[in-house]
């Protein structure tokens, strides 16, 4: 028969088995995370009807949809989680508890140029908090303690939530005469990091901008306040008074700061960042981003922010939210590239592999039977091989333990567990071997995907 | 600002939060279930080359596939687990183990004729062991201990697990000199449940077909055969040494039957049943169904079989394997409609509504970290609203605990705890208050998504 050659496409992720269990463990302790805090999971479909899914239209965005028509219907897949959101919400209002608390994990699509680094099809992991007429600024303060809770849970350490507020960078243009730039200013700024102050320096008085050197030298000045959480509160103290707008976002940023300790986030995990924007027009009032501390080139692995309304192309309704964004299947690969996955975590698909030496399987199904009402993941090695291609199958799984099944254990209603990473033999009884038998579910941080070696 | 009727497109399953938690809880009782027998997860791309996934070509399939084309390439949706499967081990050949166990959980894409209970876009969870060359039987005889474990978590009681050899039938037809025909036979015999005996006489002996009325006589008393699994077993034996075919059909049916007690599988839920030949002619030995024994009119709910050659359509070697498929969505919807769901399932996001009755919201966040830190899922409701809008709130979620945190409790260094199910209250410190908070993930029948009635 003529073969078709295999392939997957660029752009698309499929991992080996043991990558697919580190990165399944990922999406799992995420789903938990977002769970303690009470979000509820939705699963929107992969494909809309073009027209809701594009009501907002236009940008940058809708050249890398991937657009068809079956029939009469004119589709399109996904390319974020926040617009279904809006649709869901939108068409479910009556029958939804606000504020609105929902996590979504899926693939969404974008035809991006394939590149390194680049997926067309990616996970992205979302939490937001829908409010009705109003929510209150102690959801924003919430974000950061999810974010600094799941990153802890993955075995990330050294990383970084920055938080800043649009109406603080909105309110200082306005006090300077530039709320007409300020778009512009914004998107100038947020790129510090990527270019340096010099060449931002340069843009903000080139001719798209336009700035005067004056000006540019207050913009600078004011990005450059650093310091602790206090220190920055402090300092943006002395432009109180000049600017509503800058008033209201100087409250929040404090109201987010100030619960800090009470949610558990330690200081060296979260700072204000006046120079973060987001490049979304889409956020109004607080902003987030998150960076791996010995890794700034990556730039955010975890973003978001506050927005005024949600659904707008949807309804008249005023659905305020707050919410962030993990592009999963991107960081994974980032940490595979960097070398944070933790290769010491246990990524066989069975706890113990039964190897039978008897024709009659019985005793050894009997046995895993029983070891799985304990949890344990166990597979029965069944195939008529030679004992060396048996013990290399389990070296190639890499299975932690092997059960040898033979006449002898059998009569003596034994059984010969073997250590695989020690090499150490037992002869035991089902249930003591099935205390021996630690599941590499269970704990330490063997069990963490991530294996952060900064301090 | 012009609205756009936000709508999700027919055929496409979109749930209400409760129902998507009770969804969310069947998928990982399933893939808890796989795990323990040691199934790797796989996760491949939703979209695929339609040169590969097509390489099958024709077939009735090919009608509904959602095909599309982006920039130059000729792109598809999956329409099974089974053909990226067949990619997958095809192009990753070199680096897996074999036999290679694996599951998947994914959705799959059909454009069918929109109607009531069928989707376009629907879960598959599937399961297939695929060996290198060769595959022992005993693994056709694991698949319905899985299914067993796998419903028998759900909470489901009255579901058999139909079992057949396509050998056994179509040795069987050889005896008859009716091998031709043989394929036609079985697709119609497949129909027996669905029309009755009389219509399938009437097809056997119609002009498609074309037997004699002996022909079809011998059939019709064949696939009659019924009874214990001992009883079929042995009237089978009496067709024995007059095909070779039939002879390796009947030792492999027996080796499927012969280890179902050490597998833990009641008889009462398995059986061995000659009317079932499943329509696809992939099939070649072992073939499965699963019918709810108080609903047989919904059809086989799981699915499956023995096939010679996983990828032929890509690589010359020979990967036999055996595999069953459980069409997720449209099981949720059947089992929705017929009122299996269990409405005691606590679907609500929080074990615990926190409502604090002071300004200062610290202590309801400290109370909130130290509650998820043992794992309870907590929300704090912090919108300034009034107190019987707040209680309205905690109805409509659902949630089975709410503490009030006033200025009174936190002098006491308490939380007053109440159980909205019995409306009881109790002040309580906040670690006795975690002890009263039973999760309800935790244990017992209540956590099951499915109440089956039946005894």
């Amino acid at each position: 028969m003529a073969k078709v050659q295999p392939r997957t496409l660029s752009g698309f992720m499929e991992l080996l088995p043991a990558r697919q269990i580190q990165f399944d463990r990922m999406a799992a302790i995420i789903r938990e995370s977002f769970s303690l805090y009470a979000f509820t999971p939705l699963d929107t479909p992969l494909i809309e009807a073009s027209e809701v899914l594009l009501a907002k239209g236009g940008g940058e965005t809708e050249k890398q949809i991937y657009r068809f028509t079956k029939g009469d219907s004119d589709l399109s897949l996904r390319f974020d989680l926040t617009v279904p959101l809006a649709k869901y919400v939108a068409l479910n209002y009556a029958k939804l508890a606000f504020p609105f608390r929902r996590f979504q994990i899926g693939k969404v699509y974008r035809g991006e140029r394939a590149q390194r680094g680049r997926f067309r099809e990616f996970y992205q992991a979302d939490i937001d908090v829908i409010g009705d007429g109003q929510l209150d600024i102690s959801n924003d303060a919430e974000i950061p303690a999810i974010i600094y809770r799941t990153f802890t849970s993955l075995g990330l350490k050294r990383f970084q939530i920055r938080v800043n507020n649009r109406r603080i960078l909105n309110g200082f243009y306005a006090m300077l005469g530039l709320t007409e730039q300020s778009g512009a200013i914004m998107r100038t700024v947020d790129k510090l990091e990527k270019i340096g102050e010099k060449s931002v320096r340069e843009l903000l008085i080139g001719p798209d901008i336009g700035l005067n050197d004056e000006q540019a030298a207050e913009i600078l000045k004011f990005i450059a306040i650093k310091g602790s959480n206090a220190e920055v509160l402090s300092a943006l103290e002395g432009y109180r008074g000049r600017n509503t707008t800058f008033d209201q976002g100087l409250d929040e940023l404090s109201a987010v700061a100030k619960n800090l300790a009470a949610f558990g986030v330690p200081e060296t995990n979260f700072v204000l960042d006046l120079t973060i924007a987001r490049g979304l027009d889409y956020y109004t009032g607080t902003v987030y981003e998150t960076t791996m501390l010995d890794h700034p080139e990556i730039g955010s692995i975890c973003s978001g922010g506050r927005y005024d309304n949600l659904a707008e192309y949807y309804t008249d309704k005023q659905l305020p939210g707050v919410g962030i964004s993990i592009g999963l299947t991107r960081l994974f690969f980032v940490l595979e590239d960097q070398g944070y996955l933790n290769d010491n975590m246990c990524t066989a698909p069975a706890d113990v592999l039964i190897l039978p030496m008897t024709e009659d399987l019985g005793p050894a199904i009997e046995l895993a039977t029983y070891l799985r009402s304990w949890k344990l993941q166990v597979q029965v090695y069944a195939e008529q091989k030679k004992f060396k291609q048996k013990m290399s199958y389990a070296d190639k799984l890499g299975v932690p333990y092997v059960i040898f099944l033979g006449e002898d254990e059998i009569k003596q209603g034994k059984v010969t567990l073997k250590d695989m990473r020690t090499g150490e033999q037992q002869l035991l009884t089902a249930k003591e071997a099935h205390g021996e038998i630690s599941c590499h579910t269970d704990v330490g941080d063997g069990s963490k995907p991530i294996l952060d070696k900064g301090e």
